[in-house]
């Protein structure tokens, strides 16, 4: 059995990770650190997880979790890149969600994240842990950075595209929606049930952390420079990303369905839908899974992809279980075989 | 113009007060306090009132509300208590939305909860703010404390048949509900969309701070002492009230109906519905209302009563502006005519 | 007083119509129709609004409709077409919420709608009811076809920027998100609790009924024909539309929160947020008014307007009530000052 | 491989019953019907289980369903009780999630469900399907009928105190919530988002049809017969009930949290909470699991019991397939591991 650790087991990509974790079969979960909740059942905490974990969270110790095969960090920003190279250094393979290890650019990472990065010699090793992009070298890597929930859905939304140069990469919109879960499990009063439900709004118009994230993955992908103009909106929903791109299509012949559904057709968490059918942030709930539409509407030249993800899942531990899966040689799909909760 | 001031403009009823007032012909809000707000506009916390008010909140300063005619407490318990006296001296009514005066006895207070309350003196004096039980009271009142949320549904449901002795008095049961607004506007992991919304659950089961209000105000109406088992549910909504009350008949000929009907026939705010029509809290979202519908299943001896409220409105500030206008001698209805918000 | 009549009062449109205009003191509504519900009292209906109409539905009667001053159609499209004639005909001036008049060309309506218009002859006449554009003439008019709700929000959010020909016109982006209210009262698996809510969608993507309105209202404030990317999304929410609008600057030196603050400074329904600041649907929640904020992302030329309405109010029947007031020559916003319910 | 059958997979217990049985090893779907669907994909009309399933609906064929080792009715009642004797005959063993074989009395069935049973004399040998009661039957059995939502969740919750015999079997009150799905995926206005979100109302007060049900089932574990008042209420949410249930303890010295933590220690699917914990609709979501508090509040004699169910899995598919695992030997968790969805 692999043992894994899990560093902040009290937010949401957190349980999230038990749950996907409590269904794959190599797995044993060995240590899960919580300075606040040290010493309380998981179960106590999230008792949708009675029955199905014995464990209690424990103080953050190094020996604890060099002793694992594999740990993840389900933290905020800032704590991973200073435990990480004694991990490393101890033989543990790590699998980050948080954004510390996502930007190649230290500089880059401090304007963002308003710090300087405290381990960035190990930034050029990191690998960026989209599978569809980096399956290679995330099979060998030591250190995965797992993409943010909205890169995710509007890296392999614009993806084959931009492979391919049909459109104009300096032209790059993404209006994108997300539940509050993506907020994570920090009391705030914005993120209240009476202040976010029944409504909808954009926020962090002029700049959000995800947009150099954004930008360096797409760059990649279209080997140049791209400019995406991104606009997050919050959505009275738990879980569920939705990002609806546009992009000015350098040659209007292109049959951009038969693209999609090529590009993606042997990948098992991407699903092309077929033409006219729009994806629904509920059908990907629960599950490690990306639907994605294309559509050119009035067959002008603006190309039109729908995106959605759980951000949970797909767009966090759900992707991190599947980098995990890579890295030790596994079936990629183990433990990933949740059906989405409809309805 | 009468002159109006609100300590603790910052929460939930603060918000709603100055909605309301805004649509009142004869009250001018003159100032608002808040000491982590002050020298902001309320319209910038508050963009629903941009065009309303010109506002601004302002240390909370007791020669400034000693000017005002009328004050509003807004806040939580532990506030007015402390600053009551002093502007009672001054001249100035208030009404008081908290739970510092609704409990006459001062060691009942203390145990519920958990400190000496700061002026005992004035228990006596306060007049519970029941309009449908104290309206003569309340016009001469200095000191008005206006009830809890859920005591108000309650004891609107149950008083007919308590003031009449057909029902058993030890026995009743109050299976209410509310939104999530009835916790307030702070910052609690609880309370998050993502932990409230989509679920539902019952709290406070072995004690909430409103039995002894709902227990204290049913026994004078029933002149005895009554027992309640009251639990209360988190709602996943924003506003709303629903009581589901169930009592024993100790007369089954009784016409509950009828009875309804006419105790509140000249009530401006209490709607007794048509036999088998049933309240839902959205009808009187918004609206200073308390609808009720009255039913004996099965003609066995249970009765069961429903009574939604807008938690914010008839549930709290509603029911303070029409306090308010009992106690100056105004049109009872005056600023309180919006119908509720369908769909 | 005024005499108005309300033809398919059964839907959202109708109930709202009914709860603005019990505000109103200039108004008397003395007919209300609908052949399904003929005979039940409106507010049997809707709870919400005992106590406040006396009204029973009643059948479409074209006589005691022409007997009104003003008859609003809160119907579904392909029924005020077939009575508006005679109607006219009887001096009675009429108010169409639904979309037989908005455009101006039959062969348009005919292709978008699937049926040939029943009075073509009276879209030349007919003035297209967005007061911030047209206000002249709706003062003068007989019969105002009341903008769709996606629409008015579209067009007052880019209106600034197209009539002072500061973007490029053939590449406009509308993302908006409209609450399940705005697909009517009717009974469509689609639109069930289960179905919409926890989930989000687009939908119409290749081609949705308000584009030819969006792109010819447009074009009209551009003075040259525009071309629109419209993407409509399904929000889990009753009310509300958000549209987040992209368009390429041509002049990249101009202030554009100037230029909206001066654009809206005279008009009472449109309000422009301070920079920074981003609408919510919430804020409008029953308010006859459209928020917006514009922003630039990144400095580059892509500028990015967010609208706000409440697709029931300013989206329809608070849109619809302005326009009376505006034909009648009374106050503008009589009526109409309701502030948007927060939380 | 188990060969299973699903008459009316077009609703929301046929697409839960496809989920589940996706993660079963044992059992291969090989038939689903519909009327209306047939010839359609089930991942057409349910995209949450593209790539689970090739399946696509047919018409309901006998011969084709008798071909099948067990057969599941996910229909409205009036289908099951037509079908049922071709099918026994036939040799294949039958679970019904409907109501037509839930009660014993055929009598007692055509008043509350207004038309005579079709089938009566298979009223007798119908096992009632809720294994923490009939495990043994159940096991031997050739048709099944599954227990109502409601019914599961107030059985499982009143079950120990009535067997016990410590409660007046004749004040029994169950004060339950419904999310909305259980009202099934028909289109009507009631259950629209519009009508039902954001709002909470009681319904059927006057009688339910899982009365007869309820009371049919506690009169069997209290071995007399029971007097129930049931109110159900609809939540404004998806999946989900909760009970709340109040009795009058006839002996106060009663440790009920031990009495409950004893009864339900070897059920896999009962899940007691410790003392002060109470359950919530979202820990139980997608679950195939009931979770219980138990509370005596203010040390009276009113007892109360809160319980929780998934409408959809412990309360109609998640129970079918653990009665069929009783049925066929399986182990009883066999596909039933899932864990709630919480966020």
């Amino acid at each position: 059995m692999i043992k894994v650790g899990i560093v902040g087991g009290t937010g949401y990509t957190g349980v999230e990770l038990l749950r996907l974790l409590a269904a794959h079969a190599d797995v044993d979960v060995v240590a899960i650190t919580s300075r606040a909740e040290c010493g309380r059942r998981v179960d106590d905490l999230f008792p949708n997880l009675r029955g199905h974990y014995e464990l209690a969270f424990s103080e953050p110790d190094v020996q604890l979790l060099a002793a694992c095969d594999v740990v993840f960090f389900a933290t905020p920003h800032n704590v991973a890149m200073n435990l990480v190279p004694e991990l490393l250094a101890a033989g543990t393979r790590v699998i980050d969600l948080s954004a510390d290890y996502r930007l190649r650019d230290a500089d880059l990472w401090s304007r963002w994240y308003g710090e300087s990065h405290a381990s960035p010699e190990l930034l050029a090793e990191a690998v960026y842990g989209l599978p569809e992009v980096n399956r290679q070298q995330i099979a060998s890597a030591r250190l995965v950075a797992c993409p943010g929930c909205y890169p995710t859905s509007v890296q392999l939304g614009f993806m084959p595209l931009l492979a391919r140069s049909l459109v104009d990469p300096k032209q790059l919109i993404a209006s994108s929606a997300s539940g509050v879960s993506g907020a994570g499990r920090q009391a705030k009063i914005d993120n209240l049930l009476s202040e976010a439900s029944d409504s909808f709004k954009a926020y962090g118009v002029s700049g959000h952390r995800h947009l150099p994230e954004i930008e360096q993955g797409l760059s990649d992908i279209a080997r140049q420079a791209v400019e995406v103009t991104f606009v997050p909106h919050l959505l009275p929903i738990v879980r569920g990303i939705h990002s609806t791109l546009f992009a000015r299509l350098t040659d209007s012949n292109v049959d951009v369905q038969a693209l999609y559904e090529d590009w993606y057709a042997d990948e098992p968490f991407v699903d092309v839908l077929p033409p006219g059918v729009f994806p629904q942030t509920r059908t990907v709930k629960g599950a490690n899974r990306c639907q994605i539409s294309i559509a050119v509407p009035q067959q002008r030249n603006t190309v039109v992809v729908m995106a959605t993800i759980d951000n949970l899942v797909k767009g966090a531990s759900g992707q991190a279980v599947q980098n995990m899966n890579i890295m030790l040689g596994l079936d990629e799909t183990a433990g990933l075989q949740q059906i989405g909760l409809l309805p």
